[in-house]
């Protein structure tokens, strides 16, 4: 049992604190003699920094990645791969004002109860920091994807209410204020999956959308999730709901979005993934302190208006962790 | 690792076939000296049984439960407790004229590619009746969780585009003439969990809404899940977002649903799981064969024409396991 | 995590009490269509069985497994392979006189403590009867195993201080005389594994000789472990346990005992399992009650004189699981 | 599923070759808010480096531990606590004269064969130089069991054939002369835990006998394991190797060794773990290249002529690892 870990056979397992040495994650499973592109690693965690938008995070962070064990001379030993993302911004200071309280809808109070400490710097696991490292872990299973011919797309569908496809003008508009109106937004994420091969999954409790699922809502904020038509086909009768057969054993529709049972059925695999606004509102909100006491307090330090445009390689990261996990538990049956 | 297992600490194992000897499964973790009640656990098991109204299964099981191990004069012995459900009404010729043949939307063609070869007998472990396994479970779990004052209550939300609350007759009358049209129908199930303490989950991968959303995902048919306001909330500002706090750390409103950043909070826990109609249509569909011919066949066999109502229990049965699980796991800090 | 459980891709799963309606095991990993040959694991079993020498225990069990899932027409079906052993000759009454009493060397009074109850009926999980479903377990690896060429064989070493290969004839006046002097005896078993390949098993926690002797320490009474030449080579020099290559890579010796940094170089793989007497004396000696008051008591029930016949084929079916769980290990760097 | 990973509540997780950046570990199960003593953790890793007297490796290595994450202010978080132990004297050049070949008795041509390359920079995981992280992981894991009032010692019983408590003068003479000679030599520790509460443990698989046996054979160079009496108590008859009771449920004996049918019994843990001679002479010996040619070569590098002395903090280190879990698992059943 690990909290920490994600995947039996290909894994992730991470550590680290917002304000710690560093973040890091241990990646076991890939197997020997895969080469390993820096650059295309360093270009996902690209994808998640803050952009030239006005609605990103301005802590301003490197994120290069080290890779400390695992690879010699650009190629997989076998052995676990370790790598790091040194915190070179960290000042612990900026959460000095936090000290006995907790702000609303964020885990400090949560992890207060569980941990009966609280730290001194910041949101400790609970930053979107974390998330650097679940990018690396993603960035090397596409690698080992890849040469399956697996590749993971996600864009975005929706901010706010509006439709990223047909309101494009609409959303960046709206984005464009939050901050000055310290107001944060949420939307969804829509991500398809192609080259499958067909059988990826377990029976049971393993089932490939269940683990996609869990692998997608552990993500921060993320609070839903629909695999294929989700609950719109929800609505429907069976007789418009079944991918009626093609002749080569593909579908003409693909409503169950590429699971069939649990197990990958040859087609692509579609899911969308909700995402919450964040509570890190800039603007006086109620805290509450140890004792109970309700105080307005103005949140302070450096955060996201929207999540996301920089959550798109994250989610792409997960599902391709997960996938990559039952492309080796595939090879147990042969 | 395990694909029939779930749970780390509080875990059930499942084995069994629609039309193997038995069903059955195997709970671990559950402390000694617990009462179990074999009337509760009869008594779930008959909530998940078809009903007299015409929409269930006619398939006739007695879906009795026999333990076998791990209980003496009623009290757990802290050692594994083993059950077995006896498939009494088993009739694999039933199915024979399904050799060769893959159904649209089922789990035919996917085993298949999985496991090279397809059952003689049905579905194999791609039944309902795999979730007979889960309710006895479950209701281990909900026995362990009452101790705790944790209770566990699934309801109808929607049945096709019917909200159940307001159009009961609307439904009632849908559902009665789903058979003779041969048809199926989705729907919507809403949980709620009470009496949760504050602090259940783990920070990162182990979120607890990541882990019931796998559980929820991993039933026959589910599709779709939101926690909280779900993919509603995704549309909406942070401000109208925010769970604002009360003096007793209880907050106003309960958007997230009980959980915040992967841990409980102490609200009640609210989520929704979405079911798809299953593809089981008593009419003339489009099969393939294994060469790849399409042809149409009457499916015949004992079907649902809409499993929502007999998924209450499965739904609380995985919910009751997967938080008996983080009940464990939050002995471990203390 | 599963106390229950050995094994992670290749497993076992177990449950039963001495006394309860039955044992059982889940066996999980084994591949699709394999066929299962009943008689051999049944004649497994009978090899476990008391047999007409005056040694062994006199209980009478059929020890008959019946397969309830996983298996259709004598072929693997990839779900989970359920099995059962009917407890037929349970006397419960038996155990009637320990009641509130303490066996020394037993486990007794630690279940007592970890539990924080006592069974009314023997011994519960610490009962020689639960080898049996190892036994079945192991009958199912090596029919996996032999597929790949590799044959596991267990033979006594020592009875007692007596050797095995020279001393028959003291063995057996010795073992004839235990019974009727309330004794039992200790003695070592050592086990051969040919047709082996090379590079099974993991480097560091996981290295086969590590679990080799978790496996092996885990069958009651079992208490000591050597590879290779064990304690003796620890005494000798580097340039005398070094096994120098042939041309072929072989090695034109075997200290090793096929083992070389934690996986296997090819050579048979050559252990020893100590077993020390177990403490059912048949005569008077001193137990203690739960106020702590000693006094003596005859032991009674259906206990063995000395158990290293009959653990031969578990020994065997123990080494079959862990090498059966390294060969699926194996797959996943092909 | 990690092969990287001992314990399964209270667990290590490594990563790390001889001549990558770094090694490290991670560790998780740490309750929050304890205390983190730096320099016993230090003191600790110490006690495993070459010391002045002749028979230890001369590579110099510093051997200092940074905590990279889940400490802050000295009190662990309950976050995963990472830690790195820096590579300062890597010379793989060293190593060159490898290239091609595989020494005897050594892990290259085993790992060659489970990973299908070979490193240029020596043993890569299959170093002396990994035990660092389990001597890091061991001393936190006895930083918990102190607070229990558990404690480990791990003494030298033999070196060669010389026992270590009456024949030192011998021992020190043999030592003095290993290095000139190119020679080697084993040995055997003995280590007994002290303060550990009656029921930790489980009864089937994961005996805490078994539990032990598995770490301290995971131990480089480790081929025999013992608990009790182990070998010598095979040779008798069981009313030599009762453990009487005493009235305070102590036992008048320990033969066992202080675990009862998998299960401790509230007295002292006592086992040894016989160590091989190492293979690394300092002299010609053949070695083999890839085309199977077998040539004498003399190996050059820093090694140990007899790993004793060093391996005893390792030994204890395992065990501490492996009681830390089982406290935990005891906290579950409460």
């Amino acid at each position: 049992m690990s909290a920490n870990k994600i995947g039996e056979l290909f894994s992730l397992t991470t550590f680290g604190e917002s304000h710690s040495v560093c973040l890091g994650g241990v990646i076991e499973g890939m197997p020997s003699a895969f080469r390993i592109d820096d650059s295309f690693i360093q270009s996902e965690l690209s994808r998640r920094k803050p952009n030239n938008l006005d609605f990103a995070t301005q802590r301003q962070e490197q994120d290069t990645v080290e890779f400390v064990s695992g690879v010699e001379n650009g190629l997989t030993l076998g052995s676990p791969i370790a790598f790091l993302i040194h915190n070179v911004d960290v000042r612990k200071q900026d959460y000095d004002y936090l000290q006995g309280l907790f702000r609303p809808s964020h885990a400090d109070y949560t992890y207060y109860k569980k941990y009966g400490l609280k730290l001194q710097s910041g949101a400790g696991r609970a930053s979107g920091r974390e998330t650097t490292v679940r990018v690396v872990g993603g960035a090397v299973a596409k690698l080992f994807l890849n040469t399956f011919g697996i590749t993971i797309t996600a864009k975005i569908d929706k901010i706010g209410h509006y439709d990223y496809a047909t309101q494009r003008q609409e959303i960046k508009r709206e984005l464009s204020t939050l901050r000055e109106r310290g107001e944060t937004l949420g939307g969804v994420v829509a991500c398809s999956v192609q080259g499958l091969f067909c059988g990826l999954g377990e029976p049971i409790f393993d089932k490939i959308n269940a683990q996609i699922a869990k692998a997608q809502l552990s993500i921060p904020s993320a609070c839903a999730f629909e695999m294929g038509d989700g609950f719109s086909g929800c609505e429907r009768y069976g007789s418009e709901q079944i991918d009626h057969w093609q002749e080569n054993f593909k579908t003409k529709t693909n409503h169950c979005g590429g699971v069939q049972a649990g197990l990958t059925n040859g087609m692509p695999m579609d899911f969308r993934v909700g995402f919450k606004p964040i509570a890190s509102l800039q603007r006086e909100i109620p805290f509450i302190d140890t004792l109970g006491n309700i105080k307005d307090v103005e949140l302070t330090g450096r955060m996201d208006c929207c999540i996301v445009p920089r959550v798109l390689v994250v989610v792409e990261a997960m599902a391709a962790l997960s996938i990559a996990d039952f492309v080796l538990r595939d090879k147990l049956n042969k």
